[in-house]
């Protein structure tokens, strides 16, 4: 048998754009607008994004606006919203706005780590520690999931050892978070390593490990989230237009696109909860708000197969 | 298990741009051109090519210098060349050129065999046993393979029942065929789908069952190769620069890229012999030569990850 997962369990998709994207952009994106894209998103079905980081706002001020876009976020109904936060000074105020999770990147990259969040692995790992506490202190409900990003290889140091991964995994959990999930941050992987990385992984975390993040960088991306949908992976980031470019490939794709994520899933008869002409048209949108920006992507060229035309919410 | 092979079985790729390519482009390029091309592909690793059609010149000008083409082609030491056949009398300038194999199209869809071929999926059975017995009579040694083609779906009739698909692979044999592929013409194969159409079709065809044919209209090319690797497939068709495009969807790309896939499995650590440096420096010359068609694939622009670099061929 190839595959090892039943065809017909459902994928949940978090919408990263927000986040994910518009942190690549130089241009600021006003907040009504990121509302409506909010709005426009949860109409074509999507229960899960990432709105925005707490980051201090000289370093990202695209994002600046993030407790602005979570309070709305809040009133959709059904959607679950999560922020980006580095540290604990970030997860105060995710606790603050009301976010339902928060995201803590991990980099399982040594050089990635102190170059991005000037920290090593270990250190993050204890600052998980001091968020898990200043969660349960407060009260709060909101969930802690680590990112590991660099999960397959990193730009600054290449390989990344598999041990040191599941090591990470391992630890995070036991700092606190609640789930955590493996990121393909620049690029690097292939499916063979997906599928045995997770499968690594799922031994350790079981369904705590419930979230796949791949880049599209190298055209890898779909067969990557088909492997690992193949290991078990229920939960998939993914940006609409495919933004989310890495700097160190100017040009270059960015995230998996989520009109692709969703075609994928719907060729395969894999329900996503996601409107597939909706979100056709809202790349179209979004294509006219970041105008000269390259997006990304492929079957919004082509459009769907006559084979599943009409079944327009996958 | 996710992964039903061996990691390391090797795969082989088939160029198909000379064909496949340029058949959907208007202009003509030039013999001495293409023997450039081929000359240049041969350098590059490859190992087998399909340099033409031996269809009137009227319908396919580009195509018409095909017995030229396979001359020059004979003098590349270890090349194996194929040509596109479309019936008897192209059979026999397949013979004639000294080919090593030619490659009959069998639509599986009935709506496309007859705005095609002109021939019901059956007239083109009864066709293939003719040139067999042509093939035989002529005492040459060129292998006969035949392609499923709309094997995964049709633009013009959509579905394709499955067990048409095993009824032509098992009738194609029976009629004389010594090894058949399954093409996904228009872009409409997910990675379930392969997987399963190539499982039921090994059952029926063993080895004989002998090639992939992907286009990445809809961004699931890799994704497919990867699921019918699983299937077991170690044998593929690709396009340098991923030319080939379908014209019921304009703009919209082709074949899988020939350099994409060579990355896919060089990430995989599957060797396919390809020289990666030299298939990304001639997709350069390419787009000169074809200045002004589009061009697709992805991993040119990033370039190979850190961790792959320096392994010049996979």
């Amino acid at each position: 048998m190839v595959t090892s997962a039943p065809a017909h369990a459902a994928v949940s998709v978090r919408e990263v754009g927000l986040r994910d994207g518009l942190q690549s952009i130089a241009r600021t994106m006003p907040t009504a607008r990121k509302i409506e894209w909010l709005r426009a998103l949860h109409a074509a079905g999507v229960r899960e994004a990432e709105v925005g980081s707490f980051v201090p706002a000289r370093l990202l001020p695209q994002l600046a606006d993030t407790a602005e876009v979570v309070a709305f976020a809040r009133t959709l109904p059904g959607l679950v919203t999560s922020v980006l936060v580095p540290n604990l000074r970030g997860a105060q105020a995710a606790l603050d706005s009301g976010a339902d999770a928060m995201l803590l990147p991990l980099s399982a990259s040594h050089a990635h780590s102190v170059a991005n969040l000037r920290k090593t692995p270990d250190e993050v790992v204890a600052e998980i520690g001091r968020i898990r506490a200043l969660r349960d202190a407060s009260g709060s409900k909101c969930l802690i999931e680590v990112g590991i990003s660099t999960a397959f290889g990193c730009t600054l140091q290449g390989l990344v050892d598999e041990a040191e991964v599941v090591r990470l995994v391992r630890a995070a959990l036991d700092a606190g978070a609640e789930r955590v999930g493996l990121a393909d941050t620049v690029g690097y992987a292939d499916p063979l390593q997906v599928a045995r990385l997770f499968e690594r992984c799922f031994a350790v975390a079981g369904d705590r490990l419930a979230c796949g993040h791949f880049h599209d960088t190298r055209g890898l991306g779909l067969a990557n989230v088909y492997a690992a949908w193949q290991a078990g992976v229920r939960r998939f980031d993914a940006c609409l237009g495919g933004i989310g470019g890495c700097p160190h490939a100017p040009g270059a794709s960015g995230n998996v696109a989520t009109e692709d994520l969703a075609y994928l899933f719907a060729s395969m008869g894999v329900p996503t909860g996601l409107d597939f002409d909706a979100l056709i048209a809202l790349r179209g949108r979004l294509a006219g708000w970041l105008d000269g920006e390259p997006l990304h992507g492929h079957v919004w060229r082509a459009g769907l197969p006559k084979t599943l035309r009409g079944q327009a919410r996958a």
